[in-house]
């Protein structure tokens, strides 16, 4: 717990005048003021993170958290529990959608076992930090212990921090974990506000039938396990997910560190929720990379306060929202570090 | 005339066989069925359009086309008028929006000068085809003669088959041209049906009083040409610029020899809606870049049935909306083409 009351401890605001000081060499540069819209504004919040008015993102790496989910006995996948794993050897050897999408943006993929139920050799691009053998079943009890919750979202605090010493200047996140739109939905609802029906979709495809159920088993398991609102811990760890856990520590790992976090899409969010619950502050270090088809990603992001860069119908995880978002951001800050002003280029300036 | 007639003719819709061959290769990847969205509609458009079950976009170029307009005489711009020759050095040297955002996404800028008031030399990078030395004031009389305007169509169509010849596997559309929003909003007004009112806006940034005596502006040039709204050509030669001419052009040129083409932002929206009136199935070989800031640019897009990529509050043409949006597209393609099946990487199917 030492080391999460640390880290948030060190979380701090924004200065304004790092803004300020980075609007002024933008509206400076060959264009008419403000045209370059949100490209702007992702170069201008990269100088106010960083703190440095000529920052670089050359080294980008996209973690994509693993974990297993008790919950799934329920039937709220349309796929077995075991493509989880499968899933982290698809990793591995480069064929996933996000090994594609990371290699387009120069992105290096990280793979973190948090709590996948295999016990995975040591491999090239896998992190062994397991934590639990899967989480426990929530409809019927806590997913996790308090100490479980707590460690996973350390471990994603310990991978911000090691990253950060190897040099690299933006991280992603990313997910893999059969059932893992169950305990999202479960921690939007609870801390949003929202019912559980109107955070809850249809995650990787389930039909009308397994939405119904899939609605009363989140029901259920906030009702067996009353998860506290003021209390992201607790909520992580009754009816959340290992990974969620170390999505939620790498953000909040990043903002300690002054460095940019692009969210992904659903699962990202709900971990983004529980670093926002436990320091808000941590919201300014964060990029939405995209709005997922799931329905509870706009209450979140809402309650968070972040306005997603792509709309692209996308509802994969496994960080292949943020890859591509991460592009979109190089390129405000390209424009920022790259463009002639009106002087160098012997441009007349607008009236 | 003849070369426009002859590219009209050879432009076909695409066939639904090749979208479902590629769709049939989207649906075996490892990812649940249709959960990269709107990535697994570009690939399989571009395999449509390509008529190649694998296809590569690896030679990408944008064309900034680069005109004057006689209208800012009535003081419809932010600018004067002399910067579009010093954005056309600019662009040769580098230091432009559209040449940062062009190296990031990997494509080479071809500027074309085809109506800008100042002789060029030759230069790396310039087409010099010039239409006109600037359009004439259409609050007065047309801005352009059919002969100039089917000229400037026609130079585009010649870039884009020079370009194909060369091995180009996609092209992007760009524009330059102080005052060039103002031709843009009459043309979408006199195609879409809508009030001057509804489809005009602030360009690089004019004021409140500018704004209006814009709108007073082209309701003049439309009451004194009369351009016929079922004449495309008409309308181009009358209200148009020589630039939106050029788009158009590129546009139906490479509808023609089938590569995919990326409408940028409000003028080459209007520059696609002048191809679309004048072959309305060269739609299916566009991808729409962004949605522009300025407000008749959706009126153009529903009218030509295209959905944006792109939402980033951008309003600075050159063809920077385009850049970012191949990157997406291509994002798409990469997907299809090298993602593992779930026969490859032994992943577990859903139900």
């Amino acid at each position: 717990m030492n080391l999460l009351t640390q880290t948030l401890e060190k979380i701090s605001p924004l200065s304004n005048q790092w803004f300020a000081d980075a609007q002024k060499r933008l509206d400076n540069l060959t264009k008419p003021l403000g045209s370059l819209g949100r490209l702007e504004e992702f170069a201008a919040r990269i100088v106010a993170i960083r703190e440095d008015m000529s920052p670089t993102l050359d080294k980008k790496a996209i973690f994509t958290f693993a974990g297993d989910h008790g919950i799934t006995d329920e039937g709220v996948s349309a796929f077995p529990k075991e493509v989880t794993q499968q899933m982290v050897f698809n990793f591995l050897r480069g064929g996933a959608g996000i090994n594609v999408l990371a290699r387009h943006a120069g992105a290096e993929v990280v793979v973190v076992d948090v709590g996948v139920a295999h016990e995975f050799e040591k491999a090239d691009g896998l992190l062994n930090f397991k934590v639990v053998n899967g989480t426990k079943n929530f409809a019927i009890g806590p997913a996790m212990t308090m100490q479980e919750a707590v460690k996973c979202i350390e471990t994603g605090i310990e991978i911000a921090q090691g990253y950060a010493k190897k040099g690299f200047k933006i991280f992603g996140t990313g997910d893999m974990g059969i059932g893992n739109t169950t305990p999202s939905s479960a921690i939007a609802a609870v801390l949003t506000g929202k019912s559980v029906a109107e955070v809850t979709g249809r995650g990787t495809g389930i039909n009308d039938n397994a939405h119904a159920n899939k609605v009363r088993v989140i029901e259920k398991g906030i009702e067996v396990n009353k998860p506290s609102s003021s209390d992201a811990l607790d909520v992580l760890a009754k009816v959340g997910g290992a990974e969620i856990g170390g999505i939620a520590g790498l953000i909040l790992g990043a903002a300690s560190l002054r460095i940019p976090v692009v969210v992904d899409g659903f699962i990202s969010t709900a971990g983004a929720l529980i670093a926002y619950s436990l320091k808000p502050e941590c919201a300014e270090y964060m990029f939405a990379a995209h709005s997922s088809v799931e329905p509870g990603h706009k209450a979140m992001l809402e309650k968070i306060g972040l306005r997603p860069i792509l709309d692209l119908s996308m509802r994969l995880g496994e960080g292949t929202g943020a890859a591509i978002a991460m592009l979109v951001i190089e390129a405000g800050l390209k424009i920022y570090r790259e463009m002639a002003t009106f002087g160098e280029a012997g441009v007349s300036a607008g009236n």
